[in-house]
């Protein structure tokens, strides 16, 4: 075999970093320092700048008790103080508060922002990034409204003009920053490349082609994808697995990104039905029993509402679909909160309220939105586990009704 | 449509007495008294008769202190006072100390003894069953040697020389006797009749025929199948689901027998592996990841030695598969006492002693016997989870190895 000569190595960039996003920042520059014949080793993580100040009790503790910029304290004690305590980031984790700056010549963005500042964000990136770039998306869930449902990657992809792929998986990020093992599913699936559309420039390795993005409504929309420069490794699946890949963070490609992305959003609902069922103290049969319909209906709704492109076996066999609901439903926040409204005969809002400091729960936004959409599509009826916690959150339904509410009709 | 005359009703008899078989009795008589056009109200138990003292703290204490037949307290007080105390049995609930009476004229056998009276009863009960009777087996797991795999239901059709079934789910028996919320799986899929093989009595409605049923290697066994007579409702799904689905006890019914069989004994295996897991402390994340993997190893092995015939779907859509796993490492026993070597530094033989009064755990005898088996057919390699639980418990690897024990290779 000829060996390639390859002339480039691939920018990595984390968009973010919070808990999660560092998390990411820390196991990808693992990877490119491992991988220096495909990626630059230097990883930039945007960081929006705050001012902090090091508690006292911080190992980084010096006696100031001056605020400093997050971004510069990173930097300088290679840890996130703030959002990632404790957890070492290798030398190769370069904080930077300049978006644009952070992502200049980057081939591969790693988006791990909170759901809401993905819109904003991409609209400060909009033009800055290399044409040719590639997208990751490690946020989860999706927005839904009566209008539809658009993924996380979607609007990454439309935002910057770029493939976006998901990654998505049983991955509690702070047990993932100490090393102890998980698993990830990455979708990543860009169309494929062709020479129907040249560029104006003419050069066939900058070719615009038609995204046919299969989980996008055929003709909705027009992207056009550039395709990567031959002087780049290219981005397959076996060079993304290293990217993410590590002996603690077992990584499964695969190319459903619909099926990645709905798991991540509809095992919230899923989370909050497991809870309400515990909650009556109806034990391990009742809680498997809910987990297994949750993860039907999530099959159903990738099949119904996005095709063929969202696999049944995405949510039955990989950890962004079955595992991520054994654990949203082992200990996770939704599940913890219905539990809790139910033992002590409260709504899941008064819980909220006492629990979580004033953020809200993910699940019932989900559960709410995901029954608006399913009532303006007349398809309630095929998720009865859905429409029962929504039923449930509305007050119009009670935990023990789920039995009854979710009973096959033959 | 046409009203078919049918002049008889199914008789059942259920086949076992302990936790699960009288929580079987108990809710098959709640269905053959709720449907009368199709089944004899009254459903025979077998006992396996012993003299029971009722305790003092029981609610049926009379005062006397002597032993009493078993069968005859059970009649009496309509409660399995030693094996299920405190639950109300139906009244059609009929306890027979006789095997052979207790089955006579039955067309279903619900077979729920312990795995090691099965070979025995079915030789006591061979002649002895109407020809064209079914059966379902209920008992967990199959028998696993080098020599090759029998599931519980074949050992029941072989012995009895009647077709046989399988039930299995997230079925924890104390909780649906309380009627908490469950579900189970039903396998049910009798071989076409035909008449190329008329009997003796040349009646076409008792012909023989050869038992084509697809979990036995074909050519292997020639048992012979008795059409059931025109004068019985039919056996099909619909009915077998109205014998068994309660409000409180969902029933999927499914053709695949293999599958139904192999997720109540492999699940075990992974539930040691979770246990493993879940004791050096390292989360929610990696028990889902052990789960997830070892529902796709069931998949596998079901695939690899039972052919098309075991479905994907089963282990990883029905209740016997997934919501089983997922029950039984939650709290089950073969978790709990993993769990607990790890914690402790104890080996699981240990452990068992002390727990278990000398009882041992299914787990680990089905981790031995499914690896002699790989190992006979030299596909070890295959199964790095279920061999990495053979090897922990053997001394020959830790639970910290597991990752790097079954990490994909690529």
């Amino acid at each position: 075999m000829a060996t390639l000569s390859v002339q480039r190595k691939h920018k990595v960039t984390i968009v973010g970093s919070g808990n999660w996003g560092t998390t990411m920042a820390k196991l990808v520059a693992e990877n490119t320092k491992g991988n220096p014949s495909l990626f630059e080793e230097q990883v930039q993580m945007w960081v929006f700048e705050e001012e902090y100040t090091i508690p006292k009790n911080s190992r980084h503790y010096n006696g100031s008790d001056q605020p400093e910029k997050l971004s510069e304290l990173i930097n300088n004690v290679h840890e996130n103080v703030k959002y990632l305590p404790n957890i070492t980031l290798p030398s190769n984790v370069i904080a930077n508060p300049d978006l644009a700056d952070a992502c200049k010549d980057s081939t591969m963005l790693v988006f791990v922002l909170p759901h809401q500042f993905i819109a904003r964000t991409c609209s400060q990136l909009s033009g800055k990034t290399l044409p040719y770039a590639r997208a990751i998306c490690c946020t989860k869930g999706v927005d839904v409204s009566e209008k539809g449902i658009q993924l996380m990657s979607e609007a990454i992809g439309k935002g910057l003009n770029i493939y976006c792929g998901a990654l998505s998986g049983a991955n509690i990020a702070s047990e993932i920053a100490k090393e102890l093992y998980s698993e990830t599913t990455v979708a990543y699936d860009p169309p494929p490349m062709d020479s129907r559309h040249p560029t104006p420039s003419g050069s066939p390795s900058s070719s615009q082609v038609n995204l046919i993005n299969p989980e996008i409504e055929p003709g909705k929309r027009s992207a056009h994808l550039i395709p990567l420069p031959n002087e780049y490794p290219p981005l397959s699946h076996e060079n993304i697995r290293k990217l993410f890949h590590r002996p603690y963070f077992h990584v499964h490609l695969v190319n459903d990104v619909a099926g990645v992305s709905l798991g991540g959003a509809l095992k919230n609902i899923i989370a909050l039905a497991a809870g309400f069922v515990d909650g009556l103290g109806w034990g391990d049969n009742a809680k498997a029993a809910v987990m297994r319909v949750g993860i039907l209906e999530m099959v159903k709704f990738g099949k119904m509402f996005f095709g063929e492109s969202a696999r049944t076996s995405t949510f039955t066999e990989e950890s962004c679909g079955v595992a991520d609901v054994i654990t949203s439903c082992s200990g996770g926040r939704n599940f913890r909160c219905a539990k809790m409204a139910v033992e002590r005969g409260e709504s899941i809002s008064a819980i909220e309220e006492k629990e979580l400091n004033g953020q809200k729960l993910q699940g019932t936004s989900t559960a709410i939105e995901v029954n608006q959409f399913l009532k303006s599509q007349g398809k309630e009826a095929d998720f009865p586990l859905f429409t029962a916690v929504f039923n449930i959150l509305e007050g119009n339904a009670k935990p023990r009704d789920i039995p009854e509410l979710i009973e096959p009709k033959y």
